[in-house]
């Protein structure tokens, strides 16, 4: 047990020093070498966990996006409708776009790295898929309950998911261009309670 | 006069000819020298039209955008109300998502220069800027005409943009994933009918 201990701190200092070595320096120009002398440890040892750097990379990503999946749960569990799940879910989504300042060249890495590695790509696009199935669901559940008007829930979910892709690539090339949390709040106020 | 229309002709075989070694093998792997070979000339007659690679790149995207304007302000001119306005510029950017396959490595390319050259920055966030100003603009229009119920123009077309560059962001990465023409037309259509 111990030693399963010790493999499971192992692959979290792998994950934590790669993710501050892609954001300071870039994923191309962060090699593994770079990531196990920060770790302290072996290459040998990075291998027994992660396949490849891009499996870490990948790893990170999806850990991000399994932090936003609780909390739009937790969110979905206490609240006691659709539009207050939406309304909630736009100010997690407004203090992504308020942190996201800095966070432009991993973003373009990674978009670039979809581009050449279909491993990658499936990484990205997947997401987008789920989250439109998500909200989809969720918009059915609105129609249902009555508290959203008749829409096409497919459509109007890959409406906001645009939306959301859209605000995250502004306010990462932009962050002073406009208060991004507040024209997400506006968009989804609009496609929710007005849909 | 010869003399002239000969300057305008060479300037117009740089543009042309650049804008195909972008897309083929990307911006960085395109050199002056090749652009020069391609087009037949010396890099003097090159340094007379343009600056520099990114003075090229930066005409073409201005280019782009003069005739994306251009339809727009034809549409503008002819339809009847501020409603049928926005149905036709939507088709317009139906087409442009439609055909956006295949260029996603110059955008990236383009946004990775954005990041690392204020000059190229300016030229990508001064469009979106730009058109947030003329949504605003057709959205007061609307309202002032009786077609548009009251909304806050900027905040309003803030969502428009960041829906449009969502768009084009994900039918770029996955022009198979939907219909974006369709979903462009639902977020416009909840957007500024319901609005």
């Amino acid at each position: 047990m111990a030693r399963q201990r010790r493999g499971q701190e192992s692959r979290e200092r792998i994950l934590q020093v790669a993710e501050m070595c892609f954001a300071q320096d870039g994923y191309d120009a962060t090699g593994v070498a770079r990531i196990c002398r920060q770790a302290g440890m072996s290459k040998g040892a990075f291998y027994h966990h992660f396949a490849s750097k891009q499996a870490v990379f990948i790893e990170l990503l999806n850990r991000w996006l399994d932090r936003l999946d609780a909390q739009f749960a937790a969110i979905r569990a206490e609240a006691q409708s659709v539009p207050e799940s939406f309304a909630r879910m736009t100010e997690v989504i407004g203090y992504i776009l308020d942190d996201a300042g800095g966070q432009l060249p991993i973003f373009l890495e990674f978009l670039n790295q979809a581009r050449r590695e279909p491993a990658v790509w499936e990484a990205t696009i997947a997401p987008y898929r789920r989250y439109r199935d998500y909200f989809s669901e969720m918009i059915a559940e609105g129609i249902a309950e009555g508290s959203l008007q008749q829409v096409d829930p497919d459509l109007t979910a890959g409406v906001l998911v645009s939306l959301a892709v859209g605000l995250l690539l502004q306010s990462l090339l932009d962050p002073q261009g406009a208060d991004w949390g507040q024209v997400a709040r506006a968009g989804i106020d609009v496609l929710v309670r007005n849909s």
